[in-house]
């Protein structure tokens, strides 16, 4: 696995139990992954020499992110079997090639779900024409790999919002601003021998553009529309020739689906399968991209609550720890071995079982402690 | 943790959650913890020097296994933290001391728990002697502490049987044979707090002396016989001092308990937990040897079952670990990256639910398939 990041790290750990040799490609020997996993290399993804080094030692490689660049990815498909391939991580690399390709996939017409308007913006008049012919303001600008100041998506409410992002010179694409019911997201594992499965559509709470909540299964969802979700995700595994993980993420309206972002990886929206799946996401991919059969993907409880704990100010977690455990037995603490820092995400937290508004409380209470060393719910957390 | 071999490597599987940095001292860099954990230093447990260095550089020392000699333990304890201490691993090390520290226990008085007779025997004349002023032959004679040819018991069924295990010049204890109807065994885990938590008592099948199959909870166990096992585990674990896990294996009589075996660390008759109980018993004893508070041990299915991997003739698991993983969905696989070898436990699947019969059935083919590449029930499955 290329990166070592926390997606790596919890890789490693399903890759434990299926006996296979697992390395990482890291670019620092106090990454999350590289801490734990005996298999690490130490190299720079954007390095062609570090990566076909790397690939030359596997027989499959796979990937902690989606930055690696695409003619890396073509040269390293010499060596070894690369998945998911140049190919199908383009779409997820590329917002603008993506739009294009699910814009034209017949297999997805006639469904309730579309992706939103958008073209490929390079000037203030070209945003402004934008919001003219669609709804008006706000317009989502994303840029179409990348960003900066760690963002890639931008509401702008109006033009001079809109000139504030066009002054750092990205590719852009203007979208539609969806004003959504709520988030969605469908996990779906495609093997190179065109096994699928599909995992619960689950709900996504953000709170300033970071996934804050993920409730398992998305609760109240007309089950036709989770049928059509997880289509969806199969439907674009498929098309794209992804292997491996693909989640979609999703906003719901009233009576239709609206496609937002890709990723073809493990993915924060699957955390909870660790703890309350059959096959976590993690040996999932693994599975998916090692050709082996994919494993079952049901909720082994009624329902499961992961919250992610974010970095406060105090960066002792491990005291904060012992509180979190003493306070709520059941809880699943996942640490990621990283520096708190404000904001980042240092790990998450997985409640199981049948009482939603309870697991909701208890997964917000114990990531908020683990955080702040404070049991006040989160702002927007949805309760 | 001292000891590089499965428990270890689960250990460790588990340890990357926690966020704590784990360490193992392997034998070798290929001992199956090695193999995946990244904090692996190479030593002897039989070497002063090399325990007390690894010792020297954590703050909590646990182990694998029990063969940590005494003196060194005792030289450990001035250097870090030992879980268990020296005190407390001597019951498990020594059976004649055990059998003497249990039988003298008040606390078990009056509950329907006893040890077997048994006396310290080092002539065939005390043997026979034993078996005359009890219930005959057979009589099961056990090496205190360790053994020959990988077996610390046998059941001897005459004289001959008696004088061919003395012939080794071993420390015997020689003990009542118990015919029981099944064996179960009751796992706990104490911290140095004093905080104790307890798993549902287990049904153990075992085959020619190897745990073949653990069934949680076990199947129509009496509930107030459930109660006295859970009762004997932390009765004996809270007198005996031991911090970390102790598994005490049981015969079930018609009406009451004999105490078999006790074991200060992860046990085979756990590994079910890491696939079907909320805190799986590897995340457990890292709690209580780091004094953390314990995590919850309720199953998190109505039954689980475990089957062991034994090795059969073709070193090839890889190639019939696809054929289960197709055959069955949602069978959970562990392998411990060890070299095949015939009878060698290699591994082990568990799979959870409610339909006892069908969890049985599935989890011995898959098991069997691995061993033998055929999916008939092993002899002696119960089934």
């Amino acid at each position: 696995m290329v990166g070592g990041g926390q997606l790596a790290r919890m890789t490693a750990q399903a890759a434990i139990g299926l006996g296979i040799d697992f390395r990482v490609l890291a670019e620092r020997a106090d990454d999350s992954a590289a801490q734990v996993c005996a298999g690490t290399r130490i190299g720079d993804y954007r390095s062609a020499g570090d990566v076909l080094s790397f690939g030359a030692e596997c027989d499959v490689v796979t990937f902690d992110h989606e930055h690696v660049p695409a003619a890396i990815l073509t040269a390293l498909a010499d060596v070894t079997a690369v998945r998911p391939d140049g190919a199908a991580l383009r779409f997820a690399q590329d917002k603008g090639a993506m739009r294009d390709r699910l814009s034209a996939l017949d297999a997805l017409k006639g469904l309730p779900v579309r992706c939103p308007r958008y073209r490929r913006v390079a000037s203030l008049a070209e945003v402004t024409e934008f919001a003219q012919a669609g709804g008006g303001w706000p317009v989502a600008l994303k840029a179409t790999t990348g960003g900066y100041d760690g963002k890639g998506v931008w509401i702008c409410e109006n033009e001079d919002a809109a000139a504030d992002v066009l002054a750092h010179g990205l590719d852009l694409l203007a979208e539609e601003f969806v004003p959504f019911d709520r988030e969605l997201a469908v996990l779906v594992a495609r093997s190179p021998k065109g096994q699928g499965a599909v995992y619960p559509v689950v709900q996504t709470v953000q709170v300033n553009g970071i996934c804050r909540e993920v409730i398992s299964p998305a609760p109240d969802l007309d089950p036709e529309l989770a049928t059509v979700a997880q289509r969806v995700g199969l439907t674009i595994a498929a098309e794209l020739g992804v292997t491996g993980l693909l989640a979609v993420e999703l906003f719901e309206l009233a009576d239709e689906l609206i496609i937002n972002e890709l990723a073809m990886r493990p993915h924060n929206c699957g955390h909870w399968t660790i703890d309350a799946a059959r096959t976590s996401q993690f040996e999932q991919h693994l599975r998916a991209v090692l050709d082996l059969p994919l494993g079952s993907p049901v909720l082994t409880s009624p329902a499961a609550v992961m919250v992610n704990v974010l970095g406060g100010e105090d960066p002792d977690l491990y005291s904060r720890l012992v509180h979190v455990m003493a306070a709520d037995p059941g809880v699943k603490v996942h640490l990621y071995g990283k520096a708190v820092r404000p904001g980042r995400k240092v790990g998450h937290v997985t409640v199981a079982g049948d009482d939603l508004a309870d697991l909701r409380d208890r997964g917000c209470r114990a990531a908020n402690y683990l955080s702040h060393g404070t049991e006040q719910p989160a702002e927007g957390s949805g309760r």
